[in-house]
């Protein structure tokens, strides 16, 4: 089964009604608490050898690496993190030369966006893995539907350096790698301030974070609004030391993807002035279900590529 | 570290506050959501060959355990199980001949007991292993902290068959082991129903679930509450394929274990019959900050034992 068939399998193991708005499809479960309050409850597991290689991330970075990921899905949502609980499986017994560190980097990226760690599991474990649940909160939660045609698609910031990094590591020495290159990869910085004001201004009609690829995660969009994008190649914004490609297909960016009516694009602008930041207008929502790059005023048709975890290389 | 030492480690990390009510040394993590409403949040990881093994437990059993060992946590707050969310971490690629009857497991056992699953996140592992987050509700959350002296100790069933089932597949065939002793370790009951009418009804003043022995959970009642306890000999339930030992130190029977004002034990004595099953009176809180076992009314000092994770053994 490929990691598309099991989700699409998982889907009847899952409920939705009128109280859990959401379970499917989304970057977080969303649960109507009372009129005006829904929880967002999200999980993200990083595995040793396949998330991570201890090699080149130390026990700091590994503990903001999980944070980041979970905390993404919350930005991503427009929500607010609030109590996490880690499960730790652990060949090693727990040394404080590394379970240190470690906690130092998930509490102290937990504690920077208003988040906490409440709990916890810890077990023997043939493999090293760690495990966060996150739960959020929000007024109004940004769902991945609700994109429609006529709609500009933006990113928040320069994409594929984080991917980048993982084409560098085979080849050169961590310390010769772009500073920016390394933060992209190893110190991640999720958007869980600019999700909120999208959230509370009501700018996005829909909206996902970038952890699997720019293409990847916009086909996301597309399908759940059932919609198509076109994105404009010379508007993408490609990190520095990236490639195109990386920016297109790499993964976690844990950057925000999100689109915007045309009369709030005045909004947009006041916001990215507020917040002192650059938001990136690269494309359009169009009525037909496909993928366009536009490039050099040519249209082509493209294909939603990213990771997948259980796909068979 | 042992398991204790990390445990006491991990609390530098963990936040308590007038929100945050519990996180440390609790079945769950006690938020305050409004004046009458308590949010409770567990999870609990099982892996293969540490907590499981799959030459006798099905793929189905394995659903229901998940399930199981993450409500009991709730059971022990007095709560209402609401959501979960599962990390499913595999080598193998998903196959329906296991993914179906291990989901099935796990999403009857927790809709039996009013809880949803709500989404997951699906990864490549070199080892399995399953991880369940779950949320649950309560009005009046039932805390270790609350024994006092002179109060009397309650289980809510027959202790020491889930146990003595690792002792006898270790010897004989699955299927000459007895019924009830299998059902005992691959299909447990948590205790949800009976949690919540302990709560509702302001019956217990302490309370935890019995997951890594009877004496091991005592004893973590008594230092939360700062107390001892002397539990007699002749009245512990030892199931009927068990013995002694099992009862005391064994694990996984997913029991409750509570205290009860000698003005409320007519009120137990009432909540058994109506729910029409037996509560079994196994002792006495004391003011004496140890351990005793009265055994043909001799009074004898015993230590906490029980499972320790991490324990060098």
């Amino acid at each position: 089964m490929t990691e598309k068939e099991w989700i699409s399998y998982l889907k009847k193991y899952l409920l939705e009604n009128s109280l859990v708005i959401k379970s499917k499809n989304e970057d977080c479960a969303v649960i109507k608490l009372n009129k005006n309050k829904y929880l967002l409850f999200t999980t993200d597991a990083l595995i040793e050898e396949i998330h991570f290689r201890l090699s080149y991330t130390s026990f700091f970075d590994l503990g903001v690496k999980l944070a980041v990921s979970n905390l993404s899905d919350i930005a991503a949502m427009g929500g607010e993190p609030k109590w996490a609980l880690l499960t730790l499986g652990s060949p090693h017994s727990i040394e404080s030369s590394w379970i240190e560190p470690f906690m130092e980097g998930l509490t102290i990226t937990l504690k920077k966006f208003g988040a906490f760690l409440v709990g916890g599991d810890t077990v023997k474990s043939p493999s090293f893995f760690i495990n966060l649940a996150l739960i959020g909160e929000t007024k109004n939660p940004i769902l991945r539907k609700g994109a429609k045609s006529g709609e500009f698609i933006f990113v928040s910031k320069p994409l594929g350096e984080s991917s980048a990094f993982l084409r560098f590591i085979k080849k050169i020495n961590s310390k010769d790698i772009p500073e920016s290159v390394k933060l992209a990869h190893l110190r991640p910085e999720p958007e869980i301030i600019l999700g909120k004001e999208l959230a509370k201004q009501k700018l996005a009609t829909s909206m996902i974070d970038i952890s699997d690829g720019l293409l990847l995660d916009l086909w996301r969009i597309c399908e759940e609004s059932e919609v198509g994008a076109e994105i404009w190649e010379e508007r993408i914004p490609v990190g520095k030391f990236a490639i195109l490609e990386d920016a297109l297909s790499g993964g976690e960016d844990y950057a925000l993807l999100f689109t915007v009516k045309e009369e709030n694009l005045k909004k947009v602008e006041k916001l990215s002035k507020k917040l002192n930041r650059s938001l990136f207008k690269i494309g359009k929502i169009i009525e037909e279900k496909k993928l366009y790059l536009i490039k050099d005023s040519k249209k082509l048709e493209i294909q939603s590529r990213g990771f997948n975890h259980f796909a068979k290389n």
